[in-house]
């Protein structure tokens, strides 16, 4: 078998189909390249089908031994040659870069642009397949997404499948798993991956009517560890353990702690882990936790918590563009985008998109994806193209050196100031005189970049229009 | 003498003017009606000038008798006769009205809706008439105005005349008073009472170059005293022991509380007392302040001090519409009419009106006053209007019980919602079935009142246009 880097290799066995081997059979690889090796747990897939996924990090032949409680399926070898990454968007996995950016695998800069559509992979084939064609041309680089089902407002109908299956009497069955569900939504992850989208998969939510919410720790555990053997090979994978994940009443910290502890034991590439809250935070200085998912409409503190935790910080949810009538869902795109950038310039990510417009369907993005209608998108899409074209964020520091507000600072080199609702007509900048700069002012709603004639150093005043929702990025010239 | 009820009557008598009388005469009055009796303190007003102004609270004949060090200014008796208070606006001074509003002594509600022109009073005479005519025009019942004059950015010029005088060498003589001064100043305070206008004085500040913001105790306390002998019996003077209290880094807290002992001593009115801060917060739960004069952004916390402090919360500053490059000068009118009208749904009053455009002449209207060219005091008069058509203030409390949004109740008769940047199609109301209801439809911005057709009683949901800055009113209507 011949693969390219940070792609799935997958090797299938014929096994046991008797009994319940989703419980019963223990089965998974070692694979090996010069000193190395892996340990990459398998699943059963049905059907008497064994699968082992693996994801290699280093080109060449990596060789592979089967381990399991199954003699047939123990000791069986075999290899995968493992070319060049050069499939065009294959960064390999993103890792958090301290002290609070992201970066793939291959060492491009990662900037999370993301949108949330909880349960699109929950609806039917012609939405989700809508949604693919909404997010091939949205800016997202990453989505929050859930593996069960919601039930909530606008989130009434059953998917056709589940995690687990159903027995006869309709009730669940916690002790197998439903590999029709999971290969459903590999598809999909496969779909986000090729466009280059991160899938941040939610694990656990409140949002429960069928019991998913309130399982025995023995059968979390169980999920868990199948959910990283089936998905973990997938380069866009990132783990994030709840969504308000302190309005599961029932649930001490120590469970969550677990979960934690559990996926970073299993992982063989230890994707990203996260944890999202309502109201109550998570301890995230923790250390299985890679990076913050925060939800709060007070993104004016995003510098602090980057201070404070020295880890990335998303923000994930901070109320969605929309008109419904929940106070979560109704903000404008106006505000929504100033949100974002005052996350961006304080030195987090702007991961908050969602868009809950009421339609006739009670199709709404946030929940079933489908299609965008909002203004915020086009303005997702240009702050990225800026951050995209500045220095890497590891290397940026909300500041107020420069200009007299909290700005993204590369000492000497690059600045991003951004003033959302003021509407400064002169605002000062205090440069290093010994270096020339370059002055842009910014329409972050409008969508304009110009450059203002000249170069500048030391202490000087750039005008602006007097209107909201303008930026001013320097760029050393000379 | 006969004046009407909370009117300043004034008597005046010849003393010595030789050494310095206002260091070494004590001089007061005693007036008595019916059992009661207040002690009015006097002031030295120059040129052998003694002078003790009274403001009566109720009709009647009010016999005094002079206290004083010196023989001659001692044991002089005369009376005022108190009339009604006929004259338009006469509601008297303004007090706490437990356990957040304001109240006439009358017992009218009082809605604060302010203005701040830091030192109008220490410009240039036609300036400051500019200022009078603008705010006879304006929405504004309250101003916020220094006794000192003020050294900031837009703040540089000198006035004519100080609280103190000058000596030959041009230095301050801090142990006399400028009798112009005051008089120059009390005819300001006498046009803001026939305007109806509250002038919140503010005694001392830090931004300063003459050394008012560093003199000594006694001196300090020698000028509160000669503030409160001249001053109080103005209805309309409210005490503001400072601006940014927090910025004069060299007085402990200590020096502050003495300085509101003192002047609860002092004022036979008890007029209001509060102070304001930059950063730190002075403890607002002392007996001696009577409201909250906050400087915040975060004005949606409002609900939260106003029940932890149980005091009227005035919102005084929360940076001001203009376009001036300080981040406390730049916001938008929207911006600015959004945290008022945050501010009052929360049951505080929206006190934070400046305007801070820059000029040819930097003369800008929270530094000097002078005209006003922005869009929020439009909506400031419309807020104003909605309000004091409203329940008083006491009456009202923020709660989450008939909306889904944090509003502003008297139970089973009144409702007010406001929805800021958020753009709800339809918002949930839970109301009493037990009564009838008319819902107002409020366009902030707009300034428009639309009645929905009917009455609306029990849960139903109310339809909005899908705007930002709206509000819902619910009045009973049987």
């Amino acid at each position: 078998m011949k693969i390219e880097k940070w792609s799935v290799g997958e090797v299938e066995f014929a096994g046991p189909d008797g009994g319940n081997p989703f419980l019963n059979v223990q089965f998974g690889a070692v694979f090996r390249t010069g000193g190395r090796s892996v340990r990459v747990p398998g699943f059963y897939d049905g059907d008497g089908r064994y699968v082992v996924r693996f994801m290699p990090d280093s080109t060449g032949r990596w060789e592979y031994e089967t381990f399991s409680s199954e003699s047939k399926l123990s000791g069986q070898t075999g290899s995968i040659d493992v070319t060049e990454a050069t499939t065009k968007g294959n960064h390999g996995p993103v890792y958090a870069d301290p002290p609070a950016g992201f970066v793939y695998a291959d060492g491009t800069p990662f900037f999370a642009v993301g949108t949330t559509a909880y349960v699109w992979t929950h609806q039917p084939q012609a939405v989700q397949d809508q949604t693919v064609a909404t997010l091939a041309k949205a800016p997202f680089n990453k989505i929050r997404m859930c593996l069960f089902p919601k039930h909530y407002t606008f989130n009434e109908n059953d998917p056709e499948n589940y995690v687990f299956p159903k027995k006869g009497d309709g009730s669940f069955d916690l002790e197998r798993f439903d590999p029709e569900f999971f290969r459903a939504f590999e598809k999909r992850i496969e779909e986000l991956l090729a466009m280059g989208i991160e899938a941040d998969l939610i694990l656990f939510h409140p949002y429960d009517r069928w019991g998913f919410a309130n399982m025995s720790p023995e059968v979390n555990a169980r999920y868990l560890r199948y959910a990283v053997a089936r998905l973990s090979a997938y380069r866009n994978v990132w783990w994030s353990f709840a969504n308000e994940w302190d309005l599961v009443k029932e649930r001490p910290v120590s469970e969550w702690d677990e979960f934690f502890r559990i996926v970073e034991a299993a992982d063989p590439y230890q994707h990203l882990r996260s944890i999202h809250n309502c109201r109550t935070w998570y301890d995230h200085t923790k250390s299985w936790v890679t990076h913050l998912s925060v939800q709060s409409s007070d993104v004016e503190s995003v510098d602090l918590w980057r201070r404070e935790y020295r880890k990335p910080v998303c923000v994930d949810e901070c109320c969605y563009e929309g008109d419904i009538p929940k106070g979560w869902g109704n903000i404008t795109a106006e505000e929504l985008t100033r949100r974002m950038w005052e996350t961006s310039v304080r030195g987090g990510f702007p991961a908050a998109h969602g868009e809950t417009y009421m339609n006739d369907d009670d199709q709404l993005w946030w929940a079933k994806g489908g299609t965008l209608i909002g203004q915020s998108p086009a303005r997702f899409a240009f702050l990225r193209e800026i951050f995209e074209q500045a220095p890497r964020t590891c290397e940026l520091e909300p500041k107020r050196n420069v200009f007299e507000y909290t700005a993204l600072e590369k000492d000497g080199e690059w600045y991003l100031a951004y003033f959302g609702f003021r509407q400064p007509r002169k605002v000062s900048v205090n440069l290093p005189d010994s270096a020339h700069f370059a002055v842009d002012i910014i329409d972050t709603w409008n969508m304009t970049v110009e450059e203002k004639a000249g170069t500048f150093s030391g202490s000087f005043q750039v005008e602006l229009p007097g209107r909201p929702y303008m930026a001013v990025r320097i760029r050393r010239s000379t």
